[in-house]
């Protein structure tokens, strides 16, 4: 277990950032999040320059004071959303030229512009432009984008950053484990204030996954902060915490939660089903968060088949908090020494 | 100024109720109505008659348990959603016979049906079923229905309640104030515990609404509560209050907020508009909400604009604050012998 410090604070790991991709949590106000002991929030650099402008956010004093959270915020690079929301991708050595998924409109990313729109927002914690290429794809084109990866490296940790601001690398590398070593090791050379893990959870095996996240974090200084982007369930973050791994993102507490789907200590509640329409339990009986102690399934279940976005509301209050004490969770069995204990229990389900 | 008493608190008056139709304030957890100091709300007979159903709320342990609101609640009959929502009315002494909105399956109100329903719900006060005649209308056609609303406000007299509810008889009439006097007097020889005005703000004139409300209230038990259904704007409000109104609900406050039209002590704002996208300040300089404490209009302005949910959440809840302080401002006054002023300020605005 160990701390990361930021200009707005610091926070315990392993951490887990809920998603506020347009600067907001869907469905939770910001003195919410605090109620739920939220410690870091990501937000998406992609979405926020182009609406409503990075420029704006810095001129109105920066993206902390215009989402009203006062916490951590750790921004992505916006490479991961070029490659998976917007048209007409096209990676040069230069960057990448994208339409806009909003209005067609043309734009380029270069990692000096991805450095330069993070600095705007003034984010905590910022991510280095990447080139994130599909799988499957062949070896020889990923170390191809591999070397468009690591220069983009360097030149985002020769910009500017506001004082401050960490810089994360991401490691690349698809399901190569030679070349996530290799891209670790480029990326731990230039030197970084933390190092992401990227490219994974796009369709591979668990085992696979497995395997790059350990290829890559034996070759990552093991004293800086260590992210695996975009995972995942509860258990897919507890055995990354096993591997090493101190932070986490993930839309799945928040998506699932407008979809109905609960996550609790007995397994995920599906409650649009017609078997919680009279049930008068909490969503999760060993839970204590607002929505456990006051609604029963059976009015949850209610306000979603009404399409009521109170469903939203509540569904995406308890999943967050679930998702937060499970960090907490962790992090208390790693301080007690009993976290092979809690990997078994979990395991054994 | 009065005060009503309730099984679930009481509450002064005049007071506003926020609509909760399917047993849910759009966009307010009750802990945030709580915040609001909201001190009743409105729900839906029709609505939840229809979808969880009454008598799995009952089982529940009513509305007050399932919603999660232990303040006081005030259902109505479900006539004017028949009247507004259903299709294929069919209006007979013995009730009306409609089909659901939500599948289309054919039903009847009838008095008793909709006091057991009232009764199965358990709100505090609770509403006779009326007939709600369209706008404009012969005043024969009116005179019809009038004989069928006061027959049916005197079974629902003689139907059994739950102990401490509280019921009100609707006074309707369209425009034609002999008949709306001829209603009032009506109904208060029935005898209720409070009275209301309905079949208002269907499209008539203010002078027509203005001069409805007076045939109608000059008729009725001076100390009982009057509630003037479904209005409205808070220049409305501040109008009837007047003419002596202490109860009103509408959905201005709450569908508004998620059209993104806010009230503010300077008038509207329309949040889309593009003046406010660099806007620092908050919606209103004069509101001291948590959403203008800590968000900018341009902020609002982009979360409405990106189609977020959080959008909804905050408008609402600075709408309903507007709408409670506007209540208490008038109660301050009234207790104060300072309406007229208020009255003047408003009017020359």
């Amino acid at each position: 277990m160990g701390r990361v410090s930021t200009p707005h604070g610091e926070f315990p790991t392993p951490a887990f950032m809920p998603v506020g991709t347009k600067a907001a949590v869907k469905g939770l106000t910001t003195i919410q999040l605090l109620e739920l002991k939220t410690s870091v929030v990501l937000a998406n650099t992609y979405h926020l320059y182009l609406r409503p402008g990075s420029d704006l956010i810095r001129r109105l004093g920066g993206l902390h004071r215009f989402m009203n959270w006062n916490g951590p915020i750790l921004t992505d690079s916006g490479g991961y959303q070029v490659f998976s929301l917007s048209d007409l991708r096209k990676v040069t050595p230069e960057g990448v030229r994208f339409k806009s998924h909003l209005d067609g409109s043309e734009h380029q990313f270069t990692p000096e512009l991805s450095m330069a729109v993070q600095r705007d927002l003034g984010a905590d914690l910022v991510m280095v432009l990447d080139d994130c290429p599909h799988y499957p794809i062949a070896e020889e084109d990923v170390k191809r984008s591999l070397e468009i990866t690591h220069q983009w490296a360097e030149r985002c940790r020769r910009s500017e950053l506001s004082p401050g601001q960490a810089l994360l690398g991401i490691v690349q590398g698809s399901t190569y484990p030679q070349l996530r070593e290799a891209s670790a090791k480029t990326l731990a050379e230039i030197g970084f204030d933390g190092y992401a893990i990227g490219g994974l959870s796009l369709g591979e095996s668990r085992e696979l996954k497995t395997e790059m996240v350990d290829a890559a974090i034996q070759n990552l200084p093991e004293e800086k902060i260590h992210y695996l982007m975009g995972v995942g369930t509860p258990q897919e973050i507890l055995s990354a915490v096993s591997q090493g791994i101190d932070l986490f993102d993930c839309v799945l507490p928040t998506r699932n939660a407008r979809n109905g789907y609960l996550f609790t200590s007995l397994g995920p509640i599906v409650i649009k089903q017609s078997k919680y329409r009279d049930d008068a339990n909490p969503v999760d009986p060993n839970c204590d968060c607002d929505v456990c102690k006051n609604y029963s399934r059976a009015y949850l279940r209610h306000l979603f088949i009404s399409g009521e976005m109170n469903s939203a509301i509540l569904n995406t209050y308890h999943n967050v908090h679930f998702y937060l004490r499970w960090m907490e969770k962790i992090r208390e069995s790693i301080a007690n020494n009993t976290f092979e204990e809690l990997r078994n229990a979990v395991s054994s389900c």
